[in-house]
């Protein structure tokens, strides 16, 4: 992946190579992919860095036990569906992973919004950022929707694209020509000018702009996790968020399979009816055929209600 | 303050205005600024928007009492001392309040760190955000320290803070400016082009530097609010957050004026010395001369211990 | 309540009848029972102590306003219901309830488990507890329940409830008196023996069982307080925490009418299904009869999914 | 030790016994000693069950790096003591630990006041708990201090210590053998009497006494750990949660033993003095010779400054 140096992708492989022994449970299929990034986004990745605990953990705390806990799979995945459509949620949060994330900054302020989560970001302080800017697939700029005042609407033209990227690109090229300009620091990491003190890397930074990559070690416990998939993953959520919650699904099925497929089941796929839809609900399989103005539903909750009983 | 349409200081105003009555606990000094604004940096402001309890719900909820728990002043300033000596967190955590806060971006991503908080910013997906942006005054502009790497050394001459002001200026106004194209929408908030629809607000804001201002509503209890302050009111602190921290410190001591003053003799104004710090004060109380070989402290912590020892 | 010793009542009389004025929202339901004693079981009590916001602080932080943030009453309950039906937590963050609750240890164990709370304990190392303990109504003591592991099942039999209510008071009576006796303590707060020192109180509540009373201040917000309630207000809650609950439904509704209608519909008397329960609800919709064995339902997940339709 | 059946006690040396590879990081110390109980009180016992990271995780968080992140080990060394001096907390919450913990409940009660911590506690409505009571050493049983309302003073005589555990032990095994009638339940799990049906284990619970056992998995991470060994394996502590503490900064030296070096040097053995204190202490040095009077420091604070300066 062209986003991470060659001494990245050294530092990288070397952590994969090296294995010992351990009295841990281990989750074989985040052993597989450990260290490894996942390609995000134009520059951005996700890559798991350490995990504790897999589908064993929830089971064993859910059963205080004095040694695995574990059963039969058959046991453990009906006791795991369980909890999670019962809504416990102390057994998931004994299983914990840790990620390093490099995202565009407006997706990092999303993100924090999560705040059952440990967080260190890679500091604009202490250090000067790479020339790493976000720039959307034409396919992926679509215009401000009508309905929906937090969404989007249709894909602009080619015409309309073209333009656009081409501004942000400028826009983003210049920001950063003259974060370095202020900096007096060049591309190779030497003073511009010899006589010229550089400005504070806490003040030049703030002439960068949103779409500009940061990167952090992002720590949190499953429940949490799931929660942050939940809302993320979601069809509501930016496309830009989505597709790192996308990433992080596969990992989630890579490292707790059984507790993933409690998710879907239960979360992901699962519909909430109100009081109201559940009694329209109740009527409509007696036979009875209902319109809005038969329910004390709102028009919208109504059309969200029908979405989800029409949905193939 | 101009920051401030009419239409906000009406707002403001007619909440000022109406005063009803209540059995609940009144802070005195906090009534008499509630709602104002308080300007911080150019564009910024604190206000204080809501509040619960003041001094007195520390030592009821301390004494876990009937009534409102409150004896003698001199007793209540004794306890809250005690408790704030004694790193008693809980008695604290009873009070309560909530600020509407406008500042830089990059200022709201340090902010947020505090994670036991809660908050509701403007959403820039759902709205459309003004040409407002930091810029610092020519004596903010400092060169990065050389001592150390996460902070300012001295201030820059005139024609370089000239010439850094007018390179910041011109990108944020261009950011801006395309900003406000991308969205197809003029500053009147009419469409620039009828025959053109504007790109999605979540995508168009990406294009804003870090210097734009953003705000939100964040509330937290009085312990967590002293977490922050001793954090962010410190010399170590970024100028651009310390100066809404020194902002909040007001606000702290009009509120809870028994906290305050316990909390500035315990916490900022307090000194912590490692093992190695308490045994050398030992030997001098009696009587040695010490030079850092002499402890086994390194270089940088001795340094720190003889500047608590001389501040004046 | 005969819980409440004279100089408590009148302590709460007192606070009950010193009203100033404020800036503030004030929620008028709330400020009607204001410091009063709600009784719960035998000895405990429920009583609100501070408040902060009402429904109006939801849609103000909704809208980060300026001003009240307030409209008409109909678009505001359509607001708060958007917000609480698309899991929008943090609007319902920004309002604040201190409680004073009077409940059993055993009670104070389940209760605790909510973490996102703030909590002052009477403290049985610093203090001496009351003779005060729960004994159940005949009505509440039932067996164990053969089909939940958790729950309970038929009321046993007025002998064996006499029996039982015989061994309980017996037992704690005599806990007490040997509590009073290591403490060199009579119930009159004189030493027993003026030769002899008691043992320390941290070590003389060891002798105390699980249904003597305790209490608290305990303080969260109204998100937080709806996720208690969904949780504890539920049938499957035991019966001595669900009262507590019963008893706090009541006061949410007084505090925040809006957010309590929304809190009913969209959670109290909402059901989730799962992804296999809607596949299975839109073929019954299209007039098919299922069994459980047509469904990838567990026999569990199939009842209760049943028992959800067949509700009246 | 006798605390443990012998099925639990092959469970943990099955877990022991059980080796696999990974690429994570091990932490030497931890995995030595990773499933084995120590016992701590009559009953309780402490084991590490599960873990993340070690100090490298501190300073690969710290400098958010792609690979280990760890330098030479004097490197790291001083890294870790400067973020520990300087407050830094987020680089600790980088690792994790789980412990299986069992305690009277009291001291359980005590421990959950942290809340920044997981929890699944062995449930008695699902479960019946054990004839497993905590009895104090004589050596522990101490009258009530008369300096500290929430302290010990001297140990009792031994007739008196005697006569507190015959009343101690004999309240609590009467408690359990009425909690087994009343579950109807005998020793071996078989019913007293086939025709009648127990009660409910939720009630019949509530007849124990505070000194029961009760046992949980407890995972949290490194900063909240340290944070609770500060407060709890402090001297004002109450004896029975502090020797856990103590048994816990054992594990914390095999698991991380350049965190436990800076933690003992900068929090355990450090003194925090106030403003007042620190400008006493300038004076000192300066050749003054100060009593309480000379200052503005409350007898109380003087007395426990006096007592750090003089401390061996």
């Amino acid at each position: 992946m062209s986003t991470l140096s060659n001494e990245q992708k050294l530092q990288i492989q070397q952590s994969r190579d090296t294995t010992v022994s351990t009295r841990r449970s281990v989750s074989p299929g985040l052993e597989e992919i450990l260290y490894e990034a996942f390609p995000v986004l134009d520059h951005g990745f996700v890559r798991v860095v350490d995990y504790m605990g897999d589908d064993s953990a929830v089971v064993q705390a859910a059963r205080v036990s004095y040694g695995r806990g574990t059963r039969q799979v058959s046991e453990d995945r009906g006791l795991i569906n369980y909890l999670l459509r019962h809504w416990h949620t102390t057994p998931f949060e004994m299983a914990e992973i840790k990620l390093h994330v490099k995202m565009p900054i407006f997706v990092a302020r999303q993100w924090i919004r999560h705040r059952m989560a440990n967080v260190n970001e890679y500091s604009a302080r202490y250090s000067i950022l790479d020339r790493e800017f976000y720039m959307p697939e034409p396919a992926q700029l679509a215009a401000q929707s009508v309905q929906n005042r937090q969404g989007r609407g249709e894909v602009v033209g080619p015409d309309e694209a073209k333009r656009i990227l081409a501004l942000l690109t400028e826009d983003s090229q210049r920001s950063y020509d003259h974060y370095l300009d202020m900096l007096n620091h060049d591309e190779t990491g030497k003073p511009i000018d010899e006589g010229r003190q550089g400005l504070a890397r806490e003040l030049a930074r703030m002439n960068l702009s949103l779409n500009f990559y940061t990167q952090w070690y992002w720590k949190t416990d499953l429940h949490n996790l799931m929660n942050f998939l939940r809302l993320r993953a979601d069809k509501h959520a930016q496309y830009e968020i989505r597709v790192y919650a996308d990433v992080i699904l596969d990992i989630l099925q890579k490292w707790v399979p059984l507790t993933f497929d409690a998710f879907r089941e239960h979360r992901l796929e699962a519909a909430t009816f109100s009081g109201e839809a559940v009694k329209a609900l109740r009527r409509m399989l007696a036979g009875e055929t209902l319109e809005q103005s038969d329910t004390a539903m709102s028009k919208r909750e109504w059309d969200e209600f029908q979405a989800v009983l029409a949905k193939q």
